[in-house]
């Protein structure tokens, strides 16, 4: 059965709009949204958690599940509603994965404070073509944001990144003789060429700050991607697909 | 001598808001526009053509060249005049680089349509890092925009990439004997870790499309990016990275 809504003030638009603006609202009701065909698809293939579907008016949806609601608008509405430039007709929303504890492992990737969406979407994007686990600190970007979903094509439906606290991650990691890898662009730090870095976990820091000062103490040793001594730094999403193909290959 | 402006129809703003808006006025004028203390900082360091700086009221400046024409304006104007969210309170052209015919060579990264400035900045940002010269289709997106200009850190400024039309990239690699080598997702291709590539043109195609027909029919070879068979691709900016990684390293 497909509702009709015509009401931009309907309560699903209204609680639509609140899950796309606010991480605090998506945690609160344990759901998320995304929006178009392509990550409806994924999420058909892999993601079995599918709540509502809103569909514009004239444009046919997959065969979904019996159990999910769907909701046709017209095109104005979708239009108004989709945060993309370029609507493509269809916004559902998921429930968020139950949150379990994070299994920290060698060979994994931990990223600390990660705060542009469009950065984290593509690590996670790349860490699932690479197959490399990828752990969140709690102060990096949202992975279920439509941004970040948007950036992932769909990798963080396929696997879900795992989250936890800075000092969970420690303990773990001295209680399993897990060593922590830090890229930094200390002077201290040895070449990314000459270093096996396949079983530790290496540490991609904050696009502005790096690492921070808790992690980097507690580090094993430093790593450097080499680089032009006139450039800086390179983008984050750049350096961890290199960290993860020193990982992987 | 700082100019004072205060009206927002000031020829000077509108000139400006014409730079930041369109590449045929950018190209008419030879002039392009770039936004930000950083990128002011790199040019004043690499590139020896600023013309014009507009600031913020009560912000300081560096010690620019005399020739250099200087603005000051209201910050109420600064904020309407920025694309950027947070305008730092500078903006800031130059002349566009001198057009020469390009130098293909081995060891080159072309970029067939790159289309999101985003991952053309990052690409150039990266190619700058580890010292690999670039050479654009001159179906790419320009790397005189403002958004590509600041995802590239400002790597635009310390090497200008160079752009050729097609046909003419194919007869100078037969000419020298380059070999051109295409990343592609098909499965003919050969690993990229079971292939040399150092010596090769190597191009990475469009985020949506891949290599166009012509450059794909003139190419020696194709190499892939190992991935899990799950993912359709990487992320443009991710391939060129890990592309030229193998290149240099």
């Amino acid at each position: 059965m497909t509702e009709r809504i015509t009401s931009n003030q309907n309560a699903l638009l209204r609680h639509i709009r609140k899950l796309q603006s606010s991480r605090a609202y998506r945690e609160e009701c344990g759901e998320f949204v995304a929006d178009g065909f392509k990550l409806l698809e994924e999420a058909m293939k892999w993601y079995p958690h599918i709540k509502t579907v809103v569909v514009s008016e004239g444009l046919s949806l997959p065969t979904l599940p019996a159990e999910v609601r769907i909701a046709e608008i017209p095109d104005s509405l979708m239009q108004s509603l989709s945060s993309m430039k370029t609507p493509q007709g269809v916004i559902f929303t998921c429930a968020l994965p139950r949150r379990k504890a994070a299994e920290v492992m060698g060979g994994m990737l931990l990223l600390d404070r990660i705060q542009n969406p469009g950065n984290l979407g593509t690590i996670l994007r790349t860490a699932d073509a690479f197959g490399v686990p990828v752990l969140l600190t709690n102060g990096c970007a949202d992975p279920y944001s439509e941004k970040t979903l948007r950036a992932s094509m769909g990798a963080v439906l396929r696997t879900a990144p795992q989250s936890a606290e800075l000092p969970e991650i420690l303990s773990a990691c001295k209680e399993r003789g897990i060593r922590i890898t830090a890229t930094a662009l200390s002077e201290t730090a040895t070449d990314l060429r000459q270093t096996q870095i396949k079983d530790d976990l290496v540490v991609i820091g904050s696009e502005g700050q790096g690492i921070c000062q808790e992690l980097l103490a507690a580090s094993d040793r430093q790593v450097i991607i080499p680089m032009q001594p006139r450039c800086e730094s390179l983008n984050a999403a750049v350096a961890a697909a290199i960290v993860m193909w020193n990982m992987k290959y």
